[in-house]
């Protein structure tokens, strides 16, 4: 089959799949649960021939490890299976209950959005993860994983597949890509595909961002900010920065630049410089911070770099205005956190700092769908519309407006008719 | 200055209008109110040099109509702003809280999307119905009217802009385009623009949508169905047709194609026929329709097409999964209803057909923001994320995560720490 030919199924396979019962999808999900232990070994066989071609690759340690899907692995992502079963079924909520006129109602409803497209990193437990959010949400979903774990992900593919067919669910809900040309086909299909997450490095997100009409749910970089204002507990401002910084720097909501306030730099700057190198982090300065401290220098450069590393740009800042101007013009509207006893100053900083996250005396490493209780995180998202910052699974949903009548028309409310809409909140659910 | 620079102004704006409150974007809405009828015969006196240069260059007696801006028009805006004042602010609404642990709470706080840009048909009307929608939204906005309404929207755009500045709100949260390399420029401008609404004919939207990677509310087709089922109240049925296809044709939630049962259509089809003839629509049938009553060919074309005229297509289906199939290939996932006395059918065919909007025993014509009860309406969508079907001032809105901490860090949750997330519900608003 070609790409467009997976897409138009998957097409046909989501208007069934959005009306699903919960039940039905909860049965299919058990019969995946079911099924990927009574594969296990098929599964763990698959992808120990990926691992041996990656170790034949030279894969970097990180990678492989990453590549390792184990009884462990396979027990784990079961659990994962079995608490999205525990859930709500998040699909057919009333938002909202309207009359129009009498015996005409309005609902607004929770549906599907569709067909979904992810494009994902090496692990093959994101596959699992993500095929059955979106089997819970009703949504079809097409798949792209690593290359280094195709025989793997062709195999939880087809297991995955076949268990849910035994549940009633419609065949070709899940499309399993093979290559880099399917992705750049799948970015031409906005005909067929809803909403593409790629989840993977800054330049592949921006890739896809720049190359598909389709809208994008994730996020490019992630330069978060931590701003030690004048009136901070300087004990607790250390304590955040280095959490901020250093609890795990490879993550999107590692901080990357730390403003400090210019009356506070010099008691603040010498102490956190202390706590940050005794955890081997860099420091590049501002002009005014190497007054103080003697570090690195900073470039224009640094402001807009996302390091990832044990390195981290500090500027002082003169006031509560400069700290904000300089997030919103090298943020990446992620993260942004502020440390202050003043709570006008932490209302005026998160009022208009533009980030999906605006944190005060917190560390920015909780921007996080599991830390924020939103159960599976399906991405972080730094669009400005329809989802932002940690996404869980009403990322996948979107609503459906449903009406019935009587045999109501619009003519009988032209304005010569003089019948007018009584437009009564109504306090129930659906019918349906 | 530059669109980029106009763009760069209203994006520094739109922080600031963020943080606007309640009560001050409410006095930029009343000095807003007051300002245009102080420069009401200036207004009038630039819309008719407008209107002279429309004469000159032959515009058509209905767009002409649309471009008259008199004391009435000025008075009905003026009420529309009245009455955007009453509503409540929609920005500040606390959607979600949560405890995380003892001290560290997380809300999810409604917030303006940033900088709108807009591109509207000739009614200048538009220009300030859209623009105090975003003030009162705390979006800054980009307007680029129609050319033939230049003069009316450029002194329409200063007396806005003036009236809200003595109230406070920040310079350049609106700016107003001029030229089409104006609107050219702007879709370029991802960096500093958040949503495009673009208001006007099809290929206009679908020119958009294909030129810009910036998210586009709208919808470009609007070919809406209505299908008859075996077990529809015929009376009903052909009022429900009739008005679907002729309350008003020139607009995207008229029917396009009518489908009907085949064991209801030899009775169905020449009451039907009569009742549109009588309105003078001209009715084009498939084989079977031909069949039962004496129309025109419909061409396979005649699926795709959203007329916008007395014209209707009929087709003949072996049954509901046939008319759902119909739709859901030829549709434009806008506005599709049913007649019918089976509720199951009704309740079937509403989760399967893939729409923004789905009725039951009503006529199509309803999908609008004001009959919806929502107030102004920003636009009509048929995108599958953020806001579907009609859209009001909740579709210029999304969320910020806002979080406070007492020096919380994540390191203190960490699997060795074995300190655990409480994630309890909070029944209380952000403490802003």
């Amino acid at each position: 089959m070609t790409i467009s030919e997976i897409a138009a199924r998957a097409g046909r396979a989501s208007t069934q799949m959005a009306a699903a019962t919960a039940e039905q999808k909860n049965r299919g999900l058990q019969a995946i649960r079911k099924a990927l232990q009574e594969h296990a070994q098929a599964i763990i066989a698959a992808n120990q021939e990926d691992l041996a071609q990656a170790e034949k690759d030279r894969l970097a340690k990180p990678l492989l490890k990453r590549l390792k899907f184990d009884q462990g692995k396979i027990d784990s992502v079961c659990e994962g299976v079995r608490s999205l079963i525990a859930i709500e079924d998040p699909v057919g909520k009333t938002l909202s209950a309207l009359e129009l006129d009498e015996g005409l109602e309005l609902y607004k409803v929770t549906c599907p959005i569709g067909v979904i497209g992810v494009i994902f990193e090496s692990r093959p437990d994101a596959l699992v993860q993500i095929s059955t959010l979106c089997l819970k949400s009703g949504n079809a979903v097409l798949l792209k994983g690593g290359s280094e774990a195709a025989k793997t992900n062709r195999i939880l593919a087809d297991v995955i597949s076949k268990a849910a067919a035994t549940a009633g669910l419609p065949d070709g809900w899940l499309g399993l890509l093979q290559t880099r040309a399917d992705v750049a086909e799948m970015l031409k299909l906005d005909k067929y595909i809803d909403l593409i997450i790629p989840r993977g490095s800054n330049a592949f997100v921006k890739h896809i961002m720049n190359n598909t009409s389709i809208p994008v749910l994730g996020h490019a970089d992630g330069i978060c900010h931590v701003y030690i204002d004048a009136e901070a507990d300087t004990d607790m401002a250390v304590k955040i920065t280095v959490d901020s910084k250093c609890q795990y720097v490879a993550v999107c909501n590692a901080a990357e630049t730390l403003l400090v306030h210019e009356q506070i730099a010099a008691g603040f700057l010498p102490r956190v410089k202390q706590a940050l190198e005794a955890k081997n982090v860099e420091i590049r300065g501002c002009e005014k911070t190497r007054a103080i401290i003697d570090v690195k220098e900073a470039a224009e450069k640094d402001w807009k770099t996302e390091y990832l590393d044990y390195i981290l740009s500090v500027r002082v800042v003169k006031n509560l205005d400069a700290a904000i101007e300089h997030i919103n013009t090298y943020g990446s509207k992620h993260t942004d956190a502020i440390v202050t006893q003043n709570k006008d100053t932490a209302m005026a900083f998160m009022n208009l700092v533009d980030a999906a996250d605006v944190f005060w005396n917190c560390s920015t490493r909780f921007s996080d769908g599991f830390r924020f209780g939103l159960g599976a995180e399906v991405g972080i998202s730094t669009n400005k519309i329809h989802a932002r910052g940690p996404v869980g699974l009403e990322g996948l949903l979107i609503y459906k407006w449903r009406m019935v009548g009587k045999g109501h028309i619009v003519a009988d409310f032209s304005d010569t008719s003089g019948r007018k809409f009584t437009h009564i909140k109504l306090n129930k659910d659906w019918i349906g």
